[in-house]
């Protein structure tokens, strides 16, 4: 079964996560880069608006989970690097805060663990701690966990 | 005169920069975003190389610096957002490190001090301490210092 596992470490800007999933690394980068596949995992099972999804080193993305109350939640962000079965580095920004400008910078490394198991290690960084702390306090890691069950079924299904 | 002030807080993850030129917020914004203009100083001077540079939201850019001894110095990033006379968020990497993924996220903000002056409000963030310190240990604060120059010179002579 998909699992999520999130650390917050203190003094820092950064929230670390390990997602594993029994699936081949193929399989979860294809999860993470094809835009009809992302767009039926990344927003919590929830469906997904996509304005722009152009996964490649320098494409952007934007897109809307659309909640089940009738509310949209948009980001947006542009891919710094996309480093096929590797890496991806990106940016990240929920449009829904009364300012632009509280963006964080993300990277998202693909290991093998073996044929069938998959580790995504990531790092998010924000740019200040305050940021940082406002992130967790909004309950990212609940929703995180809603996505990585929605991966799951995903994936798993035909594994 | 063009003016650069650095600040490196400790227990952080930022490095927070102040460059005060004597040139109006219009003029200043385009050294920033125009690819001839932008190839003239941000290389300290020095001849760019420009293999990309789409200055817009979601947009990309990669140059590289021909320095005088005949090397090259190879740089990349993706463009957050481009708010016109207000802020670019973009992502910046060096890619002569031994490994990719050493990225920061860099904010600058544009503010009319009046109608001769603007102040670049920069702040850049790496995702570690050890990244951040590294960025400062490698002599950036005299090369950023060189490209303030390269700017006055730019905007400043015919002000």
């Amino acid at each position: 079964m998909a699992h999520l596992t999130v650390t917050v470490p203190e003094n820092s800007q950064n929230i670390l996560g390990t997602v594993t999933i029994n699936a081949p690394l193929e399989k979860v980068f294809e999860a993470y880069t094809k835009e009809e596949l992302f767009a039926s995992w990344w927003c919590r099972g929830n469906s997904m608006k996509v304005y722009d999804f152009d996964c490649q080193d320098g494409g952007s993305w934007h897109i809307a989970e659309q909640s089940e109350d009738g509310n949209e939640y948009e980001f947006r962000g542009c891919f710094h690097e996309v480093a096929p079965h590797e890496r991806i580095v990106q940016t990240f920004e929920f449009l829904g805060m009364p300012e632009r400008g509280h963006v964080m910078l993300e990277k998202a490394e693909f290991v093998a663990i073996d044929e069938h198991t998959t580790e995504i290690r990531t790092h998010s960084t924000a740019m200040s701690q305050s940021d940082r702390d406002g992130m967790v306090a909004s309950g990212m890691e609940s929703g995180w966990r809603q996505s990585v069950e929605a991966l799951g079924k995903l994936l798993e299904a035909d594994d």
